[in-house]
Formats: C-alpha cells, structure tokens, sequence
C-alpha cells in the first residue's frame, strides 16, 4: 500500500478502506508517512469530505493509537458528557455531583483549557489542595465509593489525535465536519464511558457559529459513537451570549455551587437539566424527560448534589467546607462595575468578545504554558432581551491589575450592543440529536 | 503573512497575490515553509486551479530561484525547443543541426532521462569522447563560433521547481495544468532563450493521454512564455505510437543522421520540419512556413546540416567520422526479429509499453543512478496502419543480454495490437498553438 495511492483515491472522491485508513493513521504515528502526506490527504478530505463508515474508522484508528480505558472495573453504566466549548460553560460543575447523587457513575477525565478561560481541572483547582492528578487506582477506587471522580487526561490520550490536529491547525484544514467529530469522538471513545451526552455549542462564542453547522457536527458525532457502540445523544445549545452570569474560573465555581444551591442562573440550570436528564436515560435509571428531570431537581431540593460535590472535593484532597461557604472563592482585589451609557434593551453580547475580556483579565491562557489568574473574570448583570437603565451597571468585573483591567473593560464594553425597542430573549435549546 | 492564511485563501478559491506567491516560493526554497504546508497548498491549487497571472507568477518565481542564464553574449535571436516527450523522440538530434545551418545560435541546456530512454545527453554520449561537461566560457565561445553547443543543466537551474516537483510526486498533487506548466516554463525561461518553441506530446506514450489535455497544456505554457516576454509557440503532435522507427538512444542518433541524410522515417522529417519552421519564423529569418520549410530542407539537400552535426560533435570531444560513417554505433551483440502471428494490419502500439521493452533491455533509467546501456533498443519495422502478413519481422530488439531480450521480446509484442480490417493512419501533426 502506497500512500500516495490513497491520497490520489480520495482527492478523486473514492472511499478508503478501513485496512486503509488504519495503515495511514498507523503509519503516521509511527514517523512512517511524513506530515506533508499527511496534509496533502487532509486538504483532499476537505473537498471531497468523507462518508460514516470512513469517518467511523478514522475515529477508531485514532482512539486505538493509544490507550484505551477500561472503565469495567467500575459498577453500573458509566455515562459521560462532553461540551464542544463555549464561554461561561461550567455545566460539568453542576452536572456530575448531581448525576453521581443519583448513583450513576461518574468517572471523568478532563483537560486543561487554552482559550479565554480555563477548562474544568483549571477551574476545580480553585479548590485548594484539591488535585486531579491522581493514580488510576485511587480514581477507580473514588467512583466506586462516591460515584465521582475526575482525573487528568494521561498523556498517551489519542496521541494520533494530537497529531493530526496540529497539523490541521496550520494547514487549513480543520474545517471539515468529519475531521472535527473523529477528533472529538476519538478522545471521549478512548476515555471508555459506555454511553456518551454531547453538548454541542451554536454561535458567536462557540466553534460551530451557526445552527447549521452544529446540527451537522452533532448528527456525525452521534452517528459515530452509536456506530463505535456507545448509545450517544447530542443536546444543540446556544452560545450567541455566555452561559450564566460568571465567565472566569472561580468565579464559574461560585456559579455551580449557587445552582446547585437551587440559586443559581435559569438557562444554566435549564441546560444541566436537559443534559442530564438524557444522561440518567442513557444510565437506564428511567425511560422518559419528565421523570428525568424531577429526579435531578429533586437532588438541588434535597441537598444531595451539594453534599456529593462536597465529598468529591474532599476525596481530592480539597477542603469541603469551601463548597459550603464561598468566601474563600472570592480572591480579585479590584471590582469595577461597567456602567450602560443608554436606555434601552441589550440586543446582542459578542459571547467571544467576552471570553477575550476574561482572558485578558488574566483567566485564560494564549500558550500552553501560560498561568492562569483562577480569580479573576466577569459577572454580568444583564443578558441579551434584558431592559437596561442609562447608569445602570451591565457587567461587573474582578481584576488583580489596573493595566490588565483597563483593556478588558473596553473589550467588553464594545461586546455589548444595545437597541431602544424590545429584543427577544435567545432560545436556549435548540434540539436534541438521539 | 501566515502560511496558513495563504493556504486557506487558495482553499476558498480566492487569488494569490504576486506577492504572495513570492513569499511561498522563497520561503520554501529557504527552509522556512515546511513541506506539509506547500503540500497542502498544492492539493487546495488541484481542486481550485490558478488564473494566469497566478501561473505566470509562480513561473516566475520559480525561475528566479536559482541561476538564470544571461544568453547576451550570443548574436542573434536565440530560440530554444523543448519537448513534453515521448518514445523515440530525437528531434532535437536532427533539428538542432538544421537551424544552427541556418544560422540561428542554437545554445541548448539538456538533461539526462529518467524513463523508458536517456535524454539528449545520454543519445549523444554515443559518441565516443562527446561531452556536455563544459565550462560556460566554452559553452558560449562554441554557439558564437558553429551556432550549436549543448551543454549540462547547472545544478541550480529552479531548485525552487525541482523541491516542488519531488513533493507534488508523492503527494498526488502533480495533474493540474497550471503546476504542470509553470514547472516546465520555470526551466525553459531560466535557461535565456529569446524564443521557444514547445513540442507537445499527446497520446499513450506523452504525460498527456489526449487531444484535450495537451491542448490545454500547450495553451497554458504558451501563455506564460508570452506573458513573461519570450515568443512562444506550440505544436501538438501524436504520440500515440513511438515517433519515427527507433527506440534506444545509439539507435535513435543513427536514425537522426540518416534523417539528415534525407533517408530518416516520414514523421520525424515532418514534425522536425514543423517544428523547425516555427524556430526559422521566431528567429526572424522569413514570416511564413512555406519558405521557413524550404530552408529547412535545403540544409538537409545540401548536407550543411549534417556537416554541423558533425562540426557540433568534434567541437564537444567527439569524432566527427561516426557522423558520416555509422558502423561505430552498431553495438549491441543479439539482434532478434519479432515476427507477426496473423496477416492484416498493425491496429494499434501501445507506445509507453514500446518504452518499457526498451528500459527491460538496459536502455532505460528507473532511478536515477541507473547505468544506461546506449546500444540496445528497437527498430520498428511495421507502424499503425501497415500491412503485416503472418511470419513476417514486425520489429527488431537490439540487446545484450539474453534473459533481458526475453522479457522485452513479451512486452513489446503485447504492444501490438492488430485488425485484419485496413487502418487509418494517425494524424501526426494535431494543432500549432501561437
């Protein structure tokens, strides 16, 4: 098999064999096909795109590029759940203590951010002491007594993934629907939960920017994994504004304990909802929405989902009694509030405009190796829809740098646009994929 | 100026700039544009394809990569022919002598061949003691003083053109027209001729397999040569059997000699002529091909063209004796006659498989440091068209080794095809693009 073979078959629309795309992404790995084979391959995978069962394959070849993980020493149905990114996303915070509170395993492994804030491990670590890098068998042993754990992703995660990504990242080819969902999906079939909720972000501050888009992104992925044998479910959500009021990493923490307080913003609560009632679904718990969601806002009521994140900070090394008074969360020494210059309605909130503000306030990283500031971010006071009063404050937002303050308040501000006549509030669900 | 910007901009089907293009080319040449990015860049210019000024831009750059030869010192108007090339094809060994007969400095950069036969320089290092490892002094003071040398391609002629071709080769990025051309014209422009003259092969022995393609190719490089300032021309002439009798290099010098003897094969005469009379009008020495035609065959009547042949051949370390007496280049020690099974009449020839059976005797290059043996190769006695009665010699193998002859005898008698139906000549010269 030559590899300039399988280039020329599909830059002329001919499918590849499973034989085939094993032996590419094989080879790749292996430093025996060279990246500008590679590339060349990809650019064609642009055009001419590729159907289910190659995608289907792609995404095995790469998950089998390193290791997988066995998650069968944990009881029951291991559900997990994946969020394509957006800002002021911090519905795993919410999610997994109450999915666990219900007994259904959650046994995740996450990653560090790049981008306007940190990702899920960045902001737990909020926590102080608590700890994501953990043994495989202490994250086992976790589950199994308090059905929750987080790990950090190990380093040999879809390696073939890694590769490819970068080098579609500076080869223009990253664009492509089934390239996006093989990559997403290789990671989370690799991270060996059974059955898998996505949540797939729509607008300005998601990758997919419009509804289009993101139908099609969440139709692959849930081809895939449904092919790849994980019964898999996407939920469409809006990210034309941020998630919630918080965008910043403890300041997100604060947000997900106020909810799960029962105190917490109504679209975050209404996404965790639908998220998770697709999740107790897919763990077999009971068969429709309706119970589904009862039995997760009976876990808000009852307290349950407060104290098991409670103990899932503690079992990491946390201390538990931050979860029950926030004080300790609150560290920026500088609140400024962003007051509105008009009357009239917020019409639109540019959702990646406000990520770069956070970022720029010290939350996020450019480069991999960049510090996080965990205490910094933005609270905003209104959202797209809402009446807002000329002098009346639209967005707080918490610095430790005047500098760093200075530009952030300038980005956010031009992200806010406003209109005299009254806006419609977004739809924050848009579908759900099964 | 980002790389990938560049790469997505072609992707969409957008324009590169001038200098755009320059950028890609020179940071390539210098290291600082990695393989898989042009390669990339390669594949988005297969589907998406490059206007004119595109093509004539990266000719350009392409060419001033390396050296490019300043042809002042040479009186006259310089005129260069190239062919797409083809089995059998030594028009530049008759034509060559007849124009610089004329007067018209002949001042050739030629190569070896990789393929099914050598280049000009491998057929004329028959000669024994001729060479084409000549200083350029020598190079120059030679074509001022008989109106011919011949020498080797400098190594640095477009390295630009030759890191790109190695990379389009093994990345299925070699069949687009503009890529195909700008290589090609790169080459042509930076060896200094004033005009040129393009053979453009078509059929089953030429890299373009018909009519339509070789037109657009003809097209194209015409195009650029006469955007980038030089008179171009190009004819499209049949390839669909070897050109001529013989296939071999020793045994297609012969056959050129005897062509200037006025004894050579009808369609070699005819396309030398056709070609030659469109270097006779760019050179300036009359407007039309009539009298451009008689001139041309004058020189073969009065032996002057042989006579600079044979000047040509001791001005460059040859014996000018083996021009006018051919027994020296007679060496192959086995001489097989191919006889016909049926009567009726040659249908077709298969002509790259004419070129296969001469590589399998030893004339042929499959890697570059191959040793050619120059004596072994075909003569061809029966053409599309002819009659063949059963029993009687259909061609000759030349070899100098049994198990080789073996092989080639197959190959080449599978080439045949036959009809006992008459058959239509081809039609050798297909158009003259101006």
């Amino acid at each position: 098999m030559l590899m300039v073979d399988l280039i020329k078959k599909k830059r002329d629309g001919q499918e590849l064999s499973t034989e085939e795309i094993n032996f590419i992404i094989e080879g790749y790995v292996k430093g025996e096909i060279p990246d500008y084979q590679v590339s060349a391959l990809m650019m064609a995978i642009f055009y001419q795109g590729m159907n289910d069962r190659e995608t289907v394959d792609l995404t095995m070849a790469m998950m089998n590029s390193g290791d997988v993980l066995d998650l069968s020493k944990i009881e029951g149905v291991k559900v997990d759940k994946h969020s394509t990114g957006g800002v002021g996303d911090k519905t795993s915070l919410v999610l997994t203590p109450m999915v666990a509170s219900l007994g259904i395993p959650v046994a995740k492994m996450s990653g560090r951010g790049l981008g306007h804030t940190g990702g899920t491990i960045d902001k737990l670590e909020s926590f102080e002491g608590f700890s994501t890098s953990i043994s495989t068998d202490k994250f086992f042993e976790n589950v199994n007594n308090n059905k929750i754990s987080i790990m950090g992703q190990t380093a040999n995660l879809a390696p073939a993934d890694k590769l490819l990504y970068a080098l579609r990242d500076v080869t223009a080819t990253v664009d492509n629907m089934s390239l996006i969902a093989s990559s997403i999906m290789s990671k989370k079939l690799a991270a060996g939960a059974d059955a898998i909720v996505l949540d797939v972000k729509s607008g300005s501050g998601a990758f997919m920017k419009n509804d289009t888009d993101a139908k099609a992104l969440a139709e692959k992925m849930v081809s895939i994994g449904n092919m790849a044998g994980r019964k898999t479910r996407a939920v469409i959500s809006d990210m034309d504004q941020p998630l919630g009021f918080a965008v910043g990493n403890a300041l997100e923490v604060v947000e997900a304990i106020n909810t799960l307080k029962g105190q917490g913003p109504d679209d975050l609560l209404e996404l965790c909802l639908t998220l998770g009632s697709q999740m107790v679904i897919l763990a077999g718990l009971c068969d429709d929405e309706d119970t589904a969601r009862k039995m997760l806002l009976e876990t808000i009521e009852s307290g349950k989902a407060l104290d098991k994140l409670a103990t899932f900070i503690e079992s990491q090394g946390g201390n538990k009694e931050d979860v029950y008074n926030t004080e300790n969360l609150f560290r920026a020494t500088i609140c400024y509030e962003l007051l509105s210059e008009t009357d009239g309605y917020v019409k639109g909130i540019e959702c990646e405009e406000v990520g770069m503000a956070s970022l720029l306030l010290g939350g996020g990283r450019r480069s991999k190796t960049d510090e996080i500031d965990l205490w910094t971010g933005i609270i905003l006071n209104k959202k797209v829809g809402d009446k807002v009063e000329k002098g009346e404050c639209i967005a707080k937002l918490y610095a430790n740098d005047n500098a760093k303050l200075e530009q952030a308040k300038t980005r956010l501000f031009d992200a806010y646009s406003f209109s005299s006549d009254p806006v419609n509030k977004n739809v924050l669900i848009k579908e759900i994929i099964k």
